[in-house]
């Protein structure tokens, strides 16, 4: 595990985007490089020997930590758009917000059966987006294979929820409780 | 310059997002791990000894091409984001689309006038939002050093745009006639 300080980096943004709301914010994580290099360097390092095959992480931040990842476990990098992003034939996968639904989609060829998958994402909170990622994944018949994210906010209990659907593991760099 | 076939990995989407349009869908260079590696070395490599030290990619998939090659040549990563997406102050760059106007933002500590920038994205078409994403990095007094795309239009003579603001190198790895 990294000694690198990753919780002093990222920035608590009080009442934002609403009152009551803090939002965390992990930009201060990319734009060092040094902490760039830690971030990335921690999540492929706990997942360099689990036979990983693809990393998939949604728009847009999902992209952020899962390019540079997939790039670093020598995998390639699958992106889980909004729907209207991707031109051709998708799999979707629809997930439940706080008010209404929100819907993932992924390229039908993008993954194989024979695929490991790392599921990844900046931040985890009540665990639904990392689901619906994850049962998007095997729509290509793939395997999801582990979950990697910078940032946990236990308080929601995402650990939970994840473990209903995967038993598999859930990596992350800071804890918020 | 990298020997690898980046061409035959770009799928052409005949008539989306609209009639006599051709997409060029990038993907596949992304989900394939050699491809993804490929094209990561290839920009990186160029710019290795160029003095760059930090990153600017535009949001969606200019996020997907910028990280990897700001970890790869030990760089910060800043991604330029669309209106209410960055918590903290920001500056903001308008900038022309066929039909209307869009615009850029970056927190405004994200890049000092130390940093010497290099502006990336998947695709250069006319140019304006490589000079716009530019243009908003120097609003920091950072200096724009070098561009780089993986595919570029040639026949919307982006190269022509980005010379008429910025006296320095345009990097891309396909180019369209």
């Amino acid at each position: 595990m990294s000694d690198f300080d990753f919780e002093s980096r990222i920035v608590d943004i009080p009442d934002y985007p609403e009152p009551g709301v803090v939002f965390k914010d992990i930009t201060p994580l990319f734009d060092d490089a040094d902490a760039l290099r830690a971030v990335i360097d921690a999540i492929a390092d706990n997942f360099a020997d689990k036979g990983i095959t693809k990393v998939v992480g949604a728009e847009a931040r999902g992209f952020m930590v899962g390019v540079p990842v997939a790039y670093r476990l020598g995998c390639g990098f699958v992106p889980a758009r909004k729907p209207g992003k991707l031109p051709r034939e998708t799999f979707s996968q629809s997930y439940s917000l706080e008010y209404g639904t929100d819907e993932l989609q992924i390229h039908q060829d993008a993954l194989t059966p024979d695929d490991r998958v790392l599921i990844v994402d900046d931040l985890v909170a009540t665990g639904g987006t990392a689901v619906a990622t994850g049962k998007l994944a095997e729509q290509s018949g793939a395997s999801v294979a582990g979950f990697a994210f910078i940032l946990e906010l236990c308080f929601l209990h995402p650990r939970d929820v994840i473990a209903e659907a995967y038993d598999q593991e859930v990596f992350t760099l800071v804890k918020v409780d």
